[in-house]
């Protein structure tokens, strides 16, 4: 059974009717991100919105702060909302702001770090069916 | 094989080395709408980024402008990055404004509308594989 249709407002980088919920259970390994669930989530067991196969989230990190250090094999697409920060990819770092897009391939190590004065928000769409992200130790260094 | 990670730079909605295409073929449709595909496409036959399946489309509609009334089997998730309008999303029509998000549901009669002073831009994200749109007649009135 297929949802219907619907506008979600938009209420200062929250929005009508969606929680606000932790980004990972293993709080050790990021800082002060949060998550929401804006299209696509399942309202139960086989229910809701099912006929999306992909989940559009919004990621915000307060200043300082970042997200773990990761891999898995699903990409992401992300396109940032507000803020500036970098992003890790691979061995690389690069800088992001408002509305930049990043692609992050398959089994490529990543971590958003937010570096300005306000948070980094961003949408990161994903495969419903997706492997579980694997936090790296090590190898690029963690948040300085 | 998978494209690599990258970045790609916002240049006031214009993305560096991201071509701004016609929307559709049928263009006595639609008025004053452009299409930028951001994250997801393909780079020639069974080559690119084809461990995506699914395309972030960046849309564009001209103050006055709207996209065709049209229904198709794949389901859209959008999320609004500029101006104001309307969403026709069955019979009902809903404003809209910077950051909030529309989920239009398979198998429903919609169309965007720019109504306001700037441009009405917005991502739209849709599966690799999907049905072709059907555009619709009447029903609900064209863009008055």
């Amino acid at each position: 059974m297929s949802d219907p249709s619907k506008v979600i407002k938009f209420a200062g980088f929250r929005w009508q009717g969606v929680a606000v919920t932790a980004y990972k259970e293993r709080s050790d390994l990021f800082k002060d991100v949060t998550r929401q669930t804006l299209l696509g989530e399942r309202d139960g067991e086989g229910e809701g919105e099912g006929d999306l196969n992909f989940i559009t989230r919004y990621f915000e990190i307060a200043p300082g702060g970042y997200s773990t250090l990761e891999r898995h094999e699903h990409p992401h697409a992300v396109v940032i909302l507000r803020g500036r920060g970098t992003v890790v990819l691979g061995g690389e770092e690069h800088d992001i702001a408002p509305f930049d897009c990043v692609r992050v391939a398959p089994d490529t190590v990543h971590q958003f770090r937010a570096t300005g004065e306000e948070p980094l928000g961003f949408l990161c769409i994903v495969d419903r069916v997706r492997d579980r992200p694997v936090p790296v130790r090590g190898g690029v260094p963690p948040f300085v």
